[in-house]
């Protein structure tokens, strides 16, 4: 946020990579965790993000091949007619990356505002 | 880096933009700011990061139009028939975001590890 001393702010971009430098995780892959709460299926949550329900699918197959663990699980039934949810493990990765993701923000806001002082500039 | 209870890395990017939304800073520039420090031109700098003169040159004119300060000086004769050079504005700010960007990098690396533990990933 652009503050009196500073009228430039600082942005950024995290991301969890594996040794082979491929990702796991990361603030897209958030949203669509996020979007699959929201809206139940991924279906809907591929709509919601204007994105492609194959290019949704894919990054979530990846992260579960990656991690060896399942995201989703299917919910069969109720009024809907079934749709995905969460798994356990999926709610737990979705609060602590986006834990992670505030605190590193507010980290690097406050660094930004130590590091450069308005003549730098 | 990959460590004992973390066999997955985060990545970062960080950027500095004014309150128009486009960049006046990051990695990219800090690159090419360095390059131009090694090989004493713009042309030879953008030889070595393979990238095209017009774009060096266009990156580097939008950060001096957006901050209203020039980073670059002609060199005129020697025995390299002139160059470019870093103004002292320039040279500054390349300081302060290198030191800035490995400063951000450790903070997130450590938190990172404070964030995740080997069950959550």
């Amino acid at each position: 946020m652009p503050t009196k001393n500073n009228p430039f702010r600082i942005r950024s971009k995290i991301w969890i990579e594996n040794k082979e430098g491929q990702i796991i995780f990361g603030a897209g892959r958030l949203e669509i965790l996020a979007a699959i709460v929201r809206n139940g299926s991924i279906h809907a949550a591929a709509k919601e993000l204007k994105m492609s329900y194959r290019a949704v699918w894919g990054k979530l197959k990846d992260t579960e091949d990656r991690l060896g663990k399942p995201l989703l699980v299917r919910q069969i039934g109720g009024t809907s007619g079934g749709g995905s949810g969460l798994t356990d493990f999926a709610k737990k990765l979705l609060q602590t990356f986006a834990d992670f993701q505030t605190d590193v923000e507010n980290d690097i806001s406050n660094l930004f505002e130590k590091s450069f002082s308005p003549r730098d500039l």
